[in-house]
Formats: structure tokens, sequence, C-alpha cells
């Protein structure tokens, strides 16, 4: 135990000791039933002699806060812990380092993450269109859990310590065979596994990008990229985003006055828009970044979740020279909590990464990374993906029924080919913050589209709905709920 | 699937198509029994006609690269494949934002955790003194893994979703009990559970600093805490360490000169040294910190693995406002692949931290947080502390004996009173490198000291040895070999 005691006149020390532990116990941190230690261990731990733990147990006991039992040793009784009273807010209490910038809380993806909905409205069956994965549902978790068992008793110890840092061999082939198999040829030694595609992004920032750095974006684009550049010190530089995808034709006068460091881009049905960049700004994007030198990132969330048209290559299949860094997931095709991206780059900078994922936080979950890759084949990932799009698919559909029967003439919008998001943008002047807030009142959560955007007023008419992740029904419920919610903003 | 077709003369679309699979079959991405596409789901795909795809694959058929089966599909027939030939090294062919600094390969972190002796050396039996970790072996895998089938049959989807980004509260309720019962009295709303303390490390730092921004550091330190400062072009400043810790006398003079964002300190058991801060500089460092405004990072990675003397109080505690975040982990006591770690830190500073977890990669496994919550409690934690020190402790003395006995009057040392390192001073003008390689030859790997120091070349004399991770007959066999390597150089 290592309690903080001090020679201080009027405060002698065994009262010190019961100070601590009466603290710890009137808040509630020690709970009944624990044992304190021994009074000879916490004697010689604290070098401190025998009696003056003696006197501090035995105050202790007399305040009625612990009890001692033959033989056993001394032990916390059942109290009713003091409420700890909130701070008060006054940041002038804390150190002047942690007032001004840092105050400001920076919540805005955990909220659509974490937080679709305020608690407490009385809604019994909230709709949730606000998150940013798919249905976790569909996801084989008993079946994932199995496997977890095998992998624990297959390979024990050797399961659980540190695997390689850029990731599991075995799975690293998997990924490159899965990726193959979809059009992507990727070569395990090129793959880094992350947790999850929000880590593959922060460690690419963290390479390539320093403080006041320019970053080239679409907008709008992923809030959590927005949110990792603004905690960063990153400067983003705004592309507009139309039906096919970023605007490329823009792009070039921007990479002339910014000289930006990096291009980050989801070329397949972009988040928010839903937006697929066609094969001509496609090529043209990465002639752009090799001619200026800037290297890609391209972020292919969800690039394998096609309902209609025809697939468009990866920039990474159509970079010669190791200019595109390509970013994907399974947390948004299986299940989130696996947390494992991976992140794909040709040259010296893969090494670079490799050794910042190792100073961000060692190495991903090897037990994880085994069991996914027993779980995972060629065969198993297409038949999952097929499965998987079928669903989705008619949940677009149902969607897209529900607005323009609910919603018919108050918002616009364009059928993405593919992924988890419809865009709308509302026709007329309409206050996003209140809609959201008469939204919530009616049990229905969406993503407001300010976040989305570097300049956050011109986010106001827009709304991002996520329809891969409640069943047709709910799609249906929930977007009336969301009409009736704009009638009473009216 | 999504593979690049290009309109160019002399190239057939049939045979872009058929390229691309016989290169992914010949380079053994694409591997025996691997199922191409259906026909009419590719041509579906690519936007072409069903002939072309027949083209193809007939093509491939012709090579005997897939052969069909009838009403089954067609199937990847068993090639040897083409090796690849690494690529010359030679970096003019990659962009020229890949040349340069990024072309360094920065492997020091990544070497003294997972390599710890090159392969192929004939040794059977090597020891490793290099690591930074102890020893998994005293984990009981067996029984967590079964913790873990538990959780998941009792949890199923819930286990398995995105958690709270600061973590499982039943976890930060039980890190909170640990930590008090330890002395060091924690909220659960002030812990952020982490991917390791390493990432916690990296958060503190992407959260306070800007690249070029000044750290004080001990010196020698945390080699990974080093590594990562150079990443973020981040510049440490060093403090000297004697026997009692950080030469804090020294410190005001530099925070006058140098305005340094952070102070990055390891109390207890440093690593590399071993060297425990004594009580009166633990105050005295608050005090300074408090008056220069500067935040410290108490990294306490070993903090309760105390063989001899007294107790310290953790810096945390003698902070009355919100100056130190605390780090730790449980990677080291129980085993290294939980990966979980977490810091503590209150006022706003809190909230920054947990938007950055929540940037950098979303949220820590809320599996293993469930895992561990299970398997952990008081009682349990301390079992197991205690149990590990009393290992722990006579390891120590193995080495210290074996040092005594195999090295005398060739190294210099002090003996830790915890933690899990040697640090031993060659006495003579040795070349480290070269003692290095005649370990490794020899049978033996130890952490090099230059990666310890700022400046590298004052680290030539030293060498970190890991005492915790060895059973004590290895240890013995290990520093007699490292007495052998040594007397080779002569």
């Amino acid at each position: 135990m290592r309690i903080v005691l001090d020679k201080k006149p009027g405060s002698p020390i065994y009262q010190q000791i019961s100070d601590f532990f009466s603290q710890a116990i009137l808040t509630g941190i020690l709970t009944a039933d624990t044992r304190l230690p021994s009074m000879r261990s916490l004697a010689q731990d604290l070098g401190v002699s025998r009696i003056t733990v003696e006197n501090a147990y035995a105050r202790l006991e007399a305040d009625g806060l612990v009890a001692s039992r033959v033989g056993s040793g001394t032990y916390v009784l059942p109290v009713l812990p003091i409420t700890v009273s909130p701070s008060s807010g006054d940041d002038s209490a804390w150190p002047v380092w942690q007032q001004g910038p840092l105050a400001r809380s920076k919540r805005s993806l955990q909220d659509s993450l974490f937080r679709h909905l305020a608690d407490g409205h009385g809604v019994t069956d909230p709709v949730y269109f606000s998150g940013g994965i798919g249905d976790p549902c569909l996801f084989p978790v008993r079946e994932f859990g199995r496997v977890m068992q095998r992998v624990i008793r297959r390979d024990g110890m050797e399961g659980l310590s540190y695997g390689e840092p850029n990731g599991y061999l075995p799975l690293r082939r998997t990924i490159s065979q899965v990726m193959t198999s979809l059009g992507i040829c990727i070569n395990p030694e090129n793959i880094l596994v992350t947790t999850g595609s929000q880590q593959a992004l922060s460690l690419v920032v963290q390479a390539l990008l320093r403080s006041d750095d320019m970053v080239i974006v679409e907008e709008p684009t992923y809030n959590g990229a927005l949110d990792l550049f603004e905690a960063l010190h990153i400067r983003p530089i705004g592309v507009p985003v139309d039906e096919q995808g970023m605007c490329v034709e823009q792009l070039e006068p921007l990479l002339q006055t910014y000289h930006p460091k990096l291009i980050y881009t989801i070329p397949n049905f972009q988040n928010p828009t839903g937006a697929c960049l066609s094969s001509s700004r496609r090529r043209a994007l990465v002639a752009l970044a090799l001619r200026y030198n800037v290297p890609i990132l391209e972020d292919d969330f969800v690039g394998d979740l096609r309902y209609d048209g025809c697939t468009q290559p990866a920039l990474k299949s159509l970079d010669p020279c190791g200019t595109v860094i390509y970013v994907s997931t399974f947390s948004k095709m299986l299940m989130p909590d696996l947390r494992v991206g991976f992140l794909a780059a040709d040259g010296p900078i893969y090494e670079t990464l490799v050794n910042l994922k190792c100073l961000n936080d060692l190495a991903t979950s090897n037990l994880t990374q085994r069991a996914l890759n027993s779980f995972l084949s060629v065969g198993s990932y297409q038949a999952h993906l097929r499965k998987t799009i079928r669903i989705y698919k008619k949940r677009r559909e149902a969607m897209v029924t529900a607005v323009d029967r609910y919603l018919n003439g108050c918002v616009a919008y364009s059928v993405p080919q593919g992924g988890l998001f419809l865009w709308l943008r509302l026709v007329g002047q309409v206050d996003g913050g209140a809609l959201l807030r008469q939204a919530v009142d009616a049990g229905v959560g969406f993503a407001p589209g300010a976040g989305f955007f570097i300049d956050k007023s011109a986010g106001e008419q827009f709304l991002r709905l996520n329809f891969a992740y409640q069943t047709e029904a709910s799609i249906d419920k929930g977007i009336s709920r969301l009409a009736e919610a704009l009638a009473r903003l009216d």
C-alpha cells in the first residue's frame, strides 16, 4: 500500500492512515467485505510501527467502518456511501494548462457512436438512424464465441502473448486472399492489422502530418476524420462532393495553393453522402496525386456493400508506385467489437506505419486475430457478404419508400448504390438542432449534418440516416416519426 | 469484384480479367481450391458481357491455373507459386514523399519487444533478458480462457458490441477498488481504459503536445517513450537519474529555459535503471510542476512489484488539483495480450483524453474488458501480486548472485527494490554493439543501453537485463554466457 503520509503537526500518522481508509469506504470505492491489508504487512510497507497501524484500524472500527474477524483479518462493513458532489464546473480550480481550449468537450464522434438518443423520453422503442455501423444482429456471435474458445484451447499461452507488430501472419494471408477475391491484389507483407479502421486513419495521420499541416478532404466527409484532424491541429481543406463523388476537377488549384500533405477520400458509398467516385475521376485523382507528390488515404470502409451498378476499381489498384494507402475494416461487416481493421501500403511508409502502430499500442489482440483467422475464409466471407447485401438492399429500399411516403416534398436525396447511409437535404429553412430535439422526443435519432462539414453551418440542412442498422418495420416507423418531428417545427 | 479494366488497344478486356486472376494465382495469393466468382455475377459486377468472362476463364483453364467443376463453379488448381523478388531497396522508385526521413526504419521498440534474438545461431535454449514484460507463464491462461468463454455465453451480443468509450463501467469500478486497496484513491469517473499503457502514453502526448514541443524525461528512460516522441516530432530534454530516481534538483532551470509542455516520469523501479524516486523528490517534483504550470505524466508500469523497502506515495496521490496524469497497466502483471491498461486524470483533460481514445481506435475490446472484470477482484489481484512478488524477488536475487559470480569487476550496478530490470554499467571501454553480437552468438539477449538515451552514444556502456521473465536456472546460464561473450571481446 502506498498511502501518502506527512510529518505535519496536529495530524498523527495513525490518523492519516485511518483517514485514507475511511474516505475510501465512505465514498464507496472500498465496498463491504473488502479485506484490509494485514497490520504486519501494512506497517512494513509504510515503514511505521505496528502500533500505529493498530491504532488506525481501531479508530476505523470505532467509527463503525470495519470489523475484525478473529484469525482472518479486518473487513469493510456495509455503509451508506457519501455522494460526492459533482465538480462545480468552475475551470479556474484546475491548473492553468487545463484551462482554455482543453476545456471544450469534444464528443461529436462519441455522440454519434454511443449516444443515439437521450434517455428518459418515455419512448419504449426508439429507432436509431444515427450510428455508423451495420446491423450487429447479422453476425453469428455464438459461432464466433465458439471459435474463440477453440483458439484458446488450441493455442494456449502462445495465443495470449504479444504477436507480430504488423499482425498475425496467417490472418494477413487470409486478408490478402479475401481482398484479391474482391479484385484488390494486396500482398500479406504490405498489410498492417489495426484496431479497427479508425486506428489505421490515426496512424496514417501521425505518420504523414504535423501540427498545422493541410489535408484535402471531401466536404462533407466522415466526422471521425474531421474530429481527428482538429484534435491533432491539422487543417482540412474541403472539395465538394456531387453524385459522382469528390469533384476532382476542382482539386488541382487547391494542390497548387495549399501544398497539402495528404488527400483523404472515401471513394465508395462515401460517408455521409453515399456517393461513389466515377471511374474517370478515380484515374484523374491518382494522376494528380502523382503529379503533385501527395499521398492518398483511401478509406474503403464499406466498399464491398454494393447493391446496384458496376464495381469501380480501388484507387489502390490504379496506383503504380506506392501513392495510395488503402484502409478497410471488418468491424462494419462482421461485428464492431472485433476491432480489427487493416491498412495496405507499399514503400518505406509501410515500416513507418508498423513502427507507429507499435508506439501507439504495441499490437492488436493476438487472440482476436487468431479467432478471426479461424472464422474467416474467402468462402465464408463471400457468403456473409452476399447475405448482408441481400438484407441491406431491402432496407435501403424500405427507407427510400418511407422517405417518399412521409417526407415527400420536404427533402431531396440521391439513392446510394451501396453502403449504409441515405443523405437527406431539407428543403426550405429548417433549424437542424431544433429538428434533432423534436426527433429525439418523437423517438428517432439521426446524425445531424453539421458534424460532417468543416464549416459546420453548411451542414444545417442535412441529415444522415443509417438504413442498414434497423429492420424494415423500424425504418418505416422511424421515418414517420421524423416526419412528425418536422411537422412540429412549422 | 473490382478489377481494373482499361480500354487500351492491344489488351482486350477478357485478357485483362484473366491476367488479374493468373497473377493472383501465380503469386500464391489465391490458393488451390479457391472458388472464382460465378461468371454471371462477375459479368454483372464489371459491367461486361458474359462471353467476355467466359473467354477469360477459358484462358485460365487453358493455362492450367483453374478447372471448372460441373454444377459447382470454377476453382483454382494447385500451382507452384512464383517467388516475388524482394524490392531492390532503391528508394528512388517510390513517390518523392516516400523518400528521405520516412525511409529510415525505426524498429527499436519492436526489436526489444519481439525480436529477442536473431534466428539460426544454432542455440537451442536461448536466454532472453531483453524484453520489457514479466513472465507470462505465471498467468493462469486456461482459467482466463474459461472466464472469457463464460462471458461470451453470458453477455452474447452485448459483450461483442462497442462499449463505452472510456471503458466498461464495472471494470472501471474494479480498477478503482484495486488501486485504492494499493493506496491510490482514484474514482471510476476519472479512469480511462486503454489498449495497454503504451496507448495511454500515446493519448497523453497527442492531447498535450504539438510538433516541436519540448518534454522533460529522465535520462535514461523508457525507449518506447523516446521512440514515440521522435515519431511525433517532439523534443525530449533529459534530467539525469541517480539511485533516488530523477535528479529533481536539476529540474527548475530546465523548466525556466525550455518551457516544456510535459514532464514524463517513471517514479517506481524506473525503466531502465530500476531506481525509485525518493519521497522528498516526489513532493518537490509535484510542487515544481504546479509552480511552472507543467503537467506530469506518471508512468507506474510496475509500481506494485516491490521486493524491499517502504512504499512511496504515488505522485497522483500528492497532486492537489489535476496536475498529474497517472498511467498503469495489467499487461505486465497479468498477461501481455490482454492489452488492457488505464489512465487516471482529473479536470477537463479527462474528456479530451476520452475523445482522443475514441479518435484513435473507438474503444478497447469490450469482450476483453468484461472478461478481465470477471477475472479480477481486489482479493484475486492481491493474491496474484503476492505470488508474483515472491517469485520475482528470488529471480532478482538469482541474477545479482550470477552477476557477482560471473561478471565480478566487469560491471557496476545497484540492486533495484522492485520491478523487472537490472541495469548494468560496463567497466572499461566496451563496444555495446559488438557485445550484443557476441552475446547473441553465445545464446543470450539483452537490451542495449543506447535505446534508452536521447544521446544514444551515452548508452554504449549500459545494458538492461530483465530478471523477471526467466527461471533462476536460465538466469544463471544466461549471465555465464554474457560473461563468455564479454571475454571474447578482449
